[in-house]
């Protein structure tokens, strides 16, 4: 039954576009063809007649077309309701707003838990690699579709600010604006080297089976998704907040039990971070969205960074958090620099934002992000869309 | 075969020693009781007729008794030769070198993979919980059985470090001095997290079988290991070392495979990492032993640090890495302060060293270490080994 908690947007309904049914198939970045693509998608507020008020949303790792909202299929609340609703600084009775499930997902949009037409059955892994370039053109399909020509903004946090930033580099003329947010032009070493055991331990439940789990009664590699989960989860906090939240507390004992069991209150919520995400996530998904990741680099065939950037007309913000380890403020401080090497440098702002969160800070800190998004699309449309513009 | 490197040190020889064998067995803090008990160790130098020259080595985690020389069982150069030989810091021609592996192991020393004498079979998960505190009693059960009286030293980084604390807590009137490296008081939240992710990837193996993999023809919790290991190891370094040594540099290839091969040479590196680890460490012995750290907490009763160190006799020597950030400089620095304040300040020195080799460096940097560490056995000899004290 869904649990109908309150929003100010009220109940949100998830629609459904399907392109490339026919013979003629979409081309990934590999060179490989797939079709038909679904992309599950919400919209919120309505587009202007002059199409100066579209705002795609890009979504992270683990997130969905949900953005906002009380959603009707089972009542959860949207991801980024902080920041999108009613007078909020993603204010959907100013804007209109897009948010679409990612290529690979498995929340409604085509990936390898998907049927493959050939055969009848699920991909599994016979779906093709996919890569961040490949979602956002299957996004500007869904523009297209919906007939939004020009995006005032295009915003989100993590591999949504990936998202974000490759949509300026793909259609230059089609993006007002850009706000990456926790995120960086190319994953770190370590960055994939977190990737890379996230998947080894899919990978390593023989509940996998290489893939093909999911004939009725096959059981799921719920094990091996709950650990990378977990190893995913942790690099999304900061060792302050996880010291102020749980330090060394033990859950509901007042000495060690000297075993394995669960002691710490830190292993409990570990725990139950791992248990609620494999009822609502695809094991393959997350190989494939973590290679996508991986693949990621914002420079493309280019040198530098600043060449990739050259050819951008968006203006930019940039937002990071000081305890984000994983996307650190210095991967953002490189493309500010990137940019004004590019001669771009009156185009960009950048918001060093102080939070103890780590880099779940982008989904939590609506009071910091809030008024410096408010301002910037406000500049954006005194600039991008003058009256004639 | 033996694959014989050099060392100055020539080839060394596992020892053991067994107590607790009759019916008064060992009390663990559990209160549970465990024997018979056997050390693995070994032995580099000649003990002093003054027993002003004895030095105990704590390994960390995966450590063994094996810290230098050329093993004469299968060849190996031991884990700290950079610091450990003839002429070197800890110096085997003036030093009488113990070190021996930890209670719970797998490198000889009693732990689960060990024959239950009640069964015939391996413990398993029948072997008691444990603990620092544990490990560090047996280790004196060993100085007693060699005739040690008192030690100049007691030297360790990481967990080693926790049980070099934990020795001039237990045993104040024995530790001349003490050498924390790299080390904590008690595992932060984050620490613990780690482990448990290390632990949850072990018993997701469906070939743990709750930890009954030791029968002939079993097949090993392998995947597991390995997940565990590679999460660990990633611990063990800092961003900017993986950085400076992979990048985003592919492996034998100039383009994305678009599969879940090894691409990034990271990748490989890890996998390396995994599959070496499989083959020299017990899963079991795993979670035993990060059990025991996170329970260790230096303040054991007291309310204080100050208070636990209220009661030490020793000099201390806190090394600390710049770019360790699973134990963190802070974490010592809180050690320095807590002696401080407990009216111990001229006993402490802190050495806190810059590096980008993470919680590794203290495996690693010889050049920094070794200096501070003869400087400091030399003031020790002096203040606390006096003629006629």
């Amino acid at each position: 039954m869904p649990r109908l908690e309150s929003s100010p947007l009220g109940v949100t309904d998830i629609l459904f576009y399907t392109f490339a049914g026919g013979p003629e198939k979409f081309t990934l970045m590999s060179g490989q063809k797939l079709g038909p693509i679904t992309v599950a998608y919400e919209t919120y507020g309505t587009l202007s007649p002059r199409h100066d008020n579209a705002i795609l949303i890009c979504h992270a790792l683990t997130g969905d077309a949900h953005a906002a909202g009380i959603s009707r299929e089972d009542g959860r609340i949207g991801w980024w309701e902080v920041l999108v609703g009613p007078g909020m600084p993603l204010d959907t009775d100013r804007y209109y707003i897009i948010c679409a499930n990612v290529l690979g997902g498995c929340k409604g949009t085509t990936g390898p838990s998907s049927i493959n037409p050939a055969t009848g059955q699920p991909y599994a892994l016979d779906f093709p690699l996919i890569t961040i370039e490949d979602m956002v053109r299957v996004q500007k399909e869904l523009l297209d579709y919906l007939g939004v020509e020009r995006l005032l903004t295009v915003i989100g946090g993590s591999m949504g600010g990936m998202q974000a930033l490759c949509w300026t580099v793909l259609y230059p003329g089609m993006v007002a604006s850009a706000i990456p947010i926790a995120t960086s032009p190319s994953l770190s070493a370590q960055g994939i080297a977190w990737d890379e055991i996230g998947r080894r331990a899919i990978m390593a439940d023989t509940n996998w089976d290489n893939g093909n789990y999911y004939a009725p009664g096959h059981p799921r590699p719920e094990s091996g998704l709950a650990v990378a989960r977990m190893v995913g989860h942790l690099t999304y906090l900061s060792e302050e907040s996880m010291a102020n939240k749980f330090g060394r507390r033990l859950r509901n004992r007042d000495k060690y039990s000297y075993s394995f069991d669960v002691d710490f209150e830190v292993e409990s919520y570990l725990k139950h971070q791992g248990d609620i995400f494999i009822k609502r996530f695809d094991a393959n998904s997350y190989l494939y969205i973590t290679r996508a990741m991986d693949y990621f680099d914002l420079r493309g065939e280019n040198a530098t960074l600043a060449q990739a950037f050259a050819g951008t007309q968006s203006l930019f913000l940039f937002i990071s958090f000081s305890s984000d380890w994983l996307y650190p403020p210095a991967q953002s401080q490189l493309m500010v620099e990137a940019l004004q090497e590019a001669g771009r440098g009156e185009a960009v702002e950048y918001f060093a934002a102080r939070s103890p969160y780590g880099h779940d800070a982008f989904l939590l800190e609506a009071q910091q992000q809030g008024p410096v998004i408010t301002r910037f699309l406000e500049r954006v449309r005194r600039e991008k869309f003058k009256k004639g513009a």
